[in-house]
């Protein structure tokens, strides 16, 4: 659809609509109108969650998790192993393992990760909070690193991992293998390589 | 995905985006994120274009198209066919239209179909305002009913076609049939009958 046969207003709207990830053109307009078929409060509301999120939401001092509050809920919970750190690309990585209520330790994120192809070098993601912070914490045991399994994100790992090691830290790494109800018939060799090197013992 | 883990403007912002038409939970939450990776900048534009939509884009006093201007840019522009008016439910219908070029005589937006189901009546769309129209402009030879072949959008079409007769103008439907480039072997049977019914000599 696109052009709106000049209704100016609502093509500006639909074009700040494609600005958000995953968007297309059509798919903007659509919510365009979505926003027209509003009352008035409800678009006002609208308006001042954007401004209201974007005003409060900033990253936690420790862990650098997205957060509204001073520090964020995680690292001020009392009841969490403050001895191991999970490090994670980004706050959707944290929501997906917190969801799981299995990891009870601390955070933190990343922001991104390294990647010379898009120009993104270790100074552009949060690594350097990250090694403040564990020297600065002499009571870490271990780093789980929970980077995806994609090339960026082994590169990342992998870069941290050597980067840490002269604290003697302990830092490992979360497996591969395949999905919890897939089928070996579908997974793509990677994984099923890294599935057989991941083995354990009854 | 959903609750964000506290972060609380957060999901007041994915909630607002959720009530867009056709998001769900797990996108509303990908376009938060998104609104919180823009810029301060980015979000404060984002933000007024949903206000300035809203203020500005009222109904055509002519034919009811949305609009931001004081009547319509297809009701102002003079080389338009004034006897003829296409009758649509929605503004999209409207531009959709007006994207093939082909169509060159006036419109008019009905803002919905008549619905029982949903509760609505006659007395919920523009009808009265179509009514009034043709009323007052004498000068109208033909009235072409676009609504889509629903059956709402076909009980729409019956009925104003009925409130239309007394007055005498020529009043039409547009054709249903298989579309172009479609298959009949797709094609479901009201479909194909009623392409049958529309045959035309060569």
């Amino acid at each position: 659809m696109g052009a709106s046969d000049g209704i100016k207003t609502l093509d500006i709207l639909a074009e700040q609509f494609g600005r958000l990830s995953g968007i297309g053109r059509r798919t903007a307009m659509r919510l365009a109108f979505s926003v027209i078929d509003m009352s008035d409060e409800d678009a006002a509301r609208f308006a001042s969650a954007i401004l209201d999120a974007k005003k409060n939401i900033h990253c936690c001092p420790v862990c650098q998790n997205l957060t509204d509050l001073d520090v964020c809920p995680v690292c001020s919970d009392p009841t969490r192993d403050r001895s191991t750190i999970c490090v994670v690309q980004d706050t959707k990585s944290l929501m997906a393992i917190e969801k799981v209520r299995e990891y009870h330790g601390l955070y933190h994120v990343l922001h991104g990760l390294i990647s010379p192809m898009q120009g993104i070098t270790p100074e552009n993601i949060k690594l350097r909070e990250l090694i403040t912070r564990v020297s600065e914490d002499g009571g870490i045991s271990e780093i789980i690193i929970a980077t995806n399994p994609t090339a960026e994100g082994e590169a990342t790992a992998m870069y941290i991992s050597r980067l840490l090691k002269p604290s003697g830290i302990k830092v490992t790494r979360i497996a591969n293998g395949i999905p919890v109800g897939g089928e070996l018939e579908y997974a793509d060799e990677y994984t099923l390589q890294r599935a057989f090197e991941g083995r354990r013992e009854f």
